[in-house]
């Protein structure tokens, strides 16, 4: 079976977990200790040089890390990926603002009043203005597009739904009020609707 | 002829100008006053609700943002693009790395240093000492892969390699110094005797 290193409330883990579960394909999870610094350590940083969960392990034992890759990966050839080429430039468009333009503010925010010791925090404080605008900004441009389309590839849901809706679902955990982005409010409504959704606590039996 | 929105010494433009000339695709340039705040304006906000550069139009006038995205594009099918499922995924791996851990820091720090405003650079001089620090840590994880490989994606060149090639060539522009990564300065090298190679400042007649 395959391995999922993982930190379960983290959203880049929640991602992979629930494009392995719609495809009914079984993962081991590995739980790592994030905030003990196990990733920086030399057994995990010899599995994963950059040191960061999720990190996907094939029972062959070989290894690959950064969330979205491990997405087309396991969905590559799936309902999950869009079979028309511009369709799948789409997506791979938004699989590279979520990380570039969304996550570095939204999960970053959430990270530090979520999860950060107060005395780490208090470093932290004077660039919450600054994850504000810029996650404000990249929900911005989810809602334009949102404006007249359904999903974020295509016509069909895909793993681009999935890499966006790991961190939207829970920004209010970053401070970010979602409530006034009413497309935004429909879409997150239309994933947890899919077949074979689980919320981001669910852990397997 | 496809257009390509742009500005001609960002390293995200030279990767499209460079994979399409590899693949003699030719793209009519259509050079943007980034430094103007041309991309923040109304006009290509409507091409580009998220106000970056590169941006590909088609001759239909779709057009798709996010330097990588455009690479895979582009690149699909050809040799730049490796037909193995686990390989294709190692590449994309790299592309999320370059965005994700490279150029926040190696081409932000250039950025400043080369093109900035030396009144505005007094604003971000603070984090500097940040920049080095991550964008030395995403060049020594390059090191080590390169350690025993010659690209990043399986056996051939590939878009991963243009990608990172795009500022880690010039990384020197924000103070990094490659000549301490010896098999990411051989690495340049082979990209640079690769066929058909541009260097970013050449514009086609």
């Amino acid at each position: 079976m395959m391995k999922l290193h993982q930190f379960h409330l983290s959203g880049n883990c929640y991602k992979v977990r629930l494009c392995a579960h719609m495809l009914s394909l079984p993962l081991l999870l590995v739980d790592v200790d994030m905030m003990g610094g196990e990733t920086r350590r030399a057994p995990f940083l010899a599995k994963n040089p950059n040191g960061r969960v999720p990190l996907l392990e094939l029972e062959d034992g070989r290894t690959l890390p950064e969330s979205n890759a491990i997405l087309f990966f396991l969905a590559e050839g799936t309902h999950l990926v869009p079979s028309d080429r511009w369709q799948r430039a789409q997506m791979l468009q938004w699989l590279f603002f979520e990380q570039y333009s969304h996550e570095p503010y939204i999960a970053v925010a959430r990270f530090w009043l979520k999860f950060a010791p107060e005395e780490q925090l208090r470093d932290k404080r004077h660039l919450l203005p600054e994850w504000q605008t810029k996650g404000n900004a990249a929900l911005g441009v989810m809602e334009t597009w949102l404006g007249n389309k359904p999903w974020f590839a295509g016509d069909e849901f895909s793993i681009a739904d999935i890499a966006l809706f790991a961190y939207t679902h829970c920004a209010g955990d970053g401070g970010f009020d979602v409530s006034v982005f009413p497309a935004i409010e429909d879409w997150l409504a239309r994933v947890k609707a899919q077949p074979s959704f689980i919320p981001m606590e669910h852990r397997p039996q």
